[in-house]
């Protein structure tokens, strides 16, 4: 703006001065000028604004930087490897395919890098040789029948490829594969007819992208790696993290809680809000489990993990969010409860959600080192006792006191939405969104132990390590709230349940 | 199975015959054989299922299996052109590209084929001047230099491209775009140093481009197209009707309507999850909106239809259903509510629910014919009025009715899930329980009415008919289960309202 601005002020300096003291024609040239330098400075800013987002992205993730450095660079010397002239004459016309090959298979992960390549290989070969067989088969006819002979198997291929990618199976893992097969096909066999060296020309087709595929999987693999499977045990990580947080943090809202107030606003919608990227996980995580099992071993992980329990794991934190999302939506209604009906319950339904997200970081701990957590079943069975805990809290509500909130608490319910006034409302609506909460937290509970259920079996079918300490003794001083003696009564409690 | 057995059986004779009596080797020939056969049918019968699936899908949409015949035809048809020499001729070898365009550009809906093909023009025509104007720049320094210009300017152009496919405006419109871009650039920066013909190099490569561009876009549009907005356009009315018969179910179950009972087991089922495809739809969606932006006029579809408006209806959509699984799982979790208190309000409940669904309904038929709907209003006032009917219902039950039920209905609670055996079982629980259904059932009106909203909005916006004759009076009978004095009553009470 500031440059646009400039601008413009030198450009009607320099009018004044030629055309001396031509006020008439100011004005108009000023006009023009004025609208072009807005629109030109217009479109600086809208350039600058573009470019602070791009950096912005970057700096958010270095890594897809990197990847761009990587790619520039595995182009960068397939193209000069073809620029030299010996290894030109050597590798013949076709260098062209090493090229090709780079550009598309080079992906950010490795896995979907490593996905893309094997089915361009096995594609290619595949086609190849049957190509080569129509081929033949079709030299051996009449030739007034060789295009019907060529044009039939192009078009029975083709369309047998085509369809193969809407079976499910087969798009999830060969979806590439199926049209590099109908490329490769289509050319062997109609260039056939050109060429007459279609076995030489398979060799050095071959030659060219095994150069590309091994410099690109090389680069990929060895310099500052993006493995899929780390994205997705991350992702699995932070999103059973988000639930815990904002499982707490709508909790401490609804009652009012002083732990709220200890973070900024901001920061507070954010941990609130958390649960909304859980919502719409599916996708990514079904793609990134697709790519994570074509990577070799890397890390703590080995070929063969078993991925895709991270999918039940993402689909029992999916349900849970979906309980979450009611709990806000029934929070933010601001269906008022009345303040001494929320004291009977305030200090279990507090503990009782700082027991759930416990449980959920005692989860995120155990997937994060690989290690099993002996005190999950603990922090599970006192979650249950909390949920007991809290049934006999709603239960001590004594009745009267509902009467008495009928007849003093009239206009307590005030729903903005149904725009309607509705001055006689009963108390037993109080009520009931005050078991709205407590029966979505009763609900949120079995679905986190559904999450455990899962995490598990992961733990079982990735052998994960046992932690030798038991932690038991050093959790539960402080833990949930609870004093050291409240907590042995816990376990007294859980025990004889 | 019976083939493979059959088989067996055929081949055990056979042993027999050749060796006599020789009894010690039937055995291990036979256990031999009887493995191999096992294996065999096992084969076939994996392939026999595969098949029949592959035909399932072809069934359940001819359009799929019509895509695969117009990608068959496509590409037989460009392989003759280029099997033919005198045009072979003409165009000259790049026909090859011809072939590859037709394999790429291919795609399911006549968007996405847009899309590839427009990305594909714009990328290669501008990658090819950049590339053109390099090679100049680099023909005109020491030869010496030569390789780093190329290498230098392949590395800038290739990670600037790479890194574009991240920002996500660019990956939603140019991500396709910007593979070619990289592609084209690499090879006719470097191809350049060998063909020196770089001007008739593009105008070969851009006439076999566009035809086989024009070729795939015509057989798309003109045979049997599938358009993305249509696609859109149905998956949206599909999912409002899906929420429609869920929560109608869901409430009928919940109460143990009769109306359940009319339809098999099978279709309850399938009626009552029909909402869950609805929770994951959020990916389809806006690729399908994305594709649809690229599509020119079809059927009631000019060019610029709002369709981004149909990604907010989806997203009104979800929200609704992530409180319909709420109420799902809190019917699944059969804590049992007294029929007395149920009978209480199982008829306002009930209405409640059918106006919901009612209101859905007429919502898809709004979207489906394209028409404003005048008595969507009326519904939805209805909508609200009942939930303020069910409000005065809950009220209208006796406080005293709790205390009654809690010394007569001790063991009506008992949640398998948390495996805790509660003999003294408030029944404020239970009243909470009912609670909990009431007050999702509350909520869902509130989001049915922000789809209602969003309807609205892309009513405006693609100008949708005003129907003019006025279906109030056809629809007051007999809807809602409402006899014709209700439904009066509840007019005047929205008009005093």
């Amino acid at each position: 703006m500031v440059a646009g601005e400039e601008m413009s002020g030198r450009l009607e300096w320099r009018i004044n001065v030629s055309n001396g003291a031509s006020k008439v024609l100011e004005p108009e040239q000023g006009l023009v000028g004025r609208v072009w330098h807005k629109a030109y400075s217009l479109m600086i800013m809208k350039i600058w604004k573009f470019l602070v987002n791009c950096w912005k992205i970057g700096v958010a993730e270095p890594r897809k930087f990197i990847h761009c450095v990587k790619v520039g660079v595995a182009l960068s010397v397939v193209s000069l490897f073809y620029y030299m002239r010996p290894l030109y004459e050597g590798v013949g016309g076709n260098a062209m395919w090493a090229i090709m090959t780079v550009v598309v298979v080079s992906e950010y992960t490795v896995g979907s890098t490593i996905y893309k390549s094997v089915n361009r290989v096995i594609a290619t070969t595949i086609a190849g040789s049957i190509g080569v067989g129509v081929h033949w088969l079709a030299s051996h006819c009449d030739r007034r029948y060789q295009p019907f002979v060529l044009g039939a198997s192009v078009f029975v291929f083709a369309s047998t490829a085509t369809f193969s990618r809407f079976i499910p199976t087969v798009k999830a893992r060969f979806d590439y594969g199926a049209m590099i097969f109908i490329l490769t096909f289509s050319l062997v066999s109609i260039s056939g007819y050109r060429v007459e060296e279609l076995v030489m020309m398979a060799q050095n087709r071959a030659s060219t992208v095994a150069i590309g595929i091994s410099l690109v999987i090389l680069v990929s693999m060895l310099c500052w790696p993006v493995w899929a499977g780390d994205h997705l045990h991350n992702q699995t990580i932070n999103n059973l993290d988000k639930l815990a947080n904002s499982l707490e943090g709508h909790v401490a809202d609804y009652f009012n809680n002083q732990e709220n107030d200890k973070i900024s606003e901001e920061e507070l919608k954010k941990k609130l809000q958390g649960y909304k990227c859980v919502l719409n996980s599916k996708a990514t995580e079904e793609s990134m489990a697709n790519f994570a099992t074509w990577e070799p071993a890397h890390g703590r992980f080995y070929f063969g993990y078993p991925w895709k329990q991270y999918l039940k794991i993402g689909a029992a934190a999916r349900s849970c969010a979906y309980c979450i999302d009611s709990l806000n939506s029934c929070i933010d209604s601001k269906l008022q409860v009345p303040e001494f009906l929320k004291n009977h319950i305030v200090d279990k339904c507090t503990r009782l959600s700082s027991c759930c997200s416990d449980v959920l970081k005692e989860l995120v701990t155990s997937i994060k080192t690989r290690e099993r957590q002996s005190n999950i079943d603990f922090l599970v069975d006192k979650m249950i006792f909390q949920v007991e805990e809290f049934q006999n809290a709603i239960k001590a509500v004594p009745c009267e006191i509902l009467f008495q909130v009928s007849t003093t608490n009239e206009n307590s319910v005030d729903r903005n939405r149904e725009k309607i006034e509705n001055s006689n409302q009963s108390s037993l609506l109080d009520v009931m969104s005050l078991g709205l909460v407590s029966t979505l937290l009763i609900e949120i509970v079995g679905r986190i132990e559904e999450i455990a259920q899962e995490v598990d079996k992961l733990s079982n079918m990735a052998e994960f390590k046992i932690k030798k300490e038991n932690k038991l003794q050093e959790i539960q001083p402080g833990a949930c709230n609870q004093t050291k003696t409240e907590g042995q009564e816990t376990m007294k409690a859980i025990e004889e349940v």
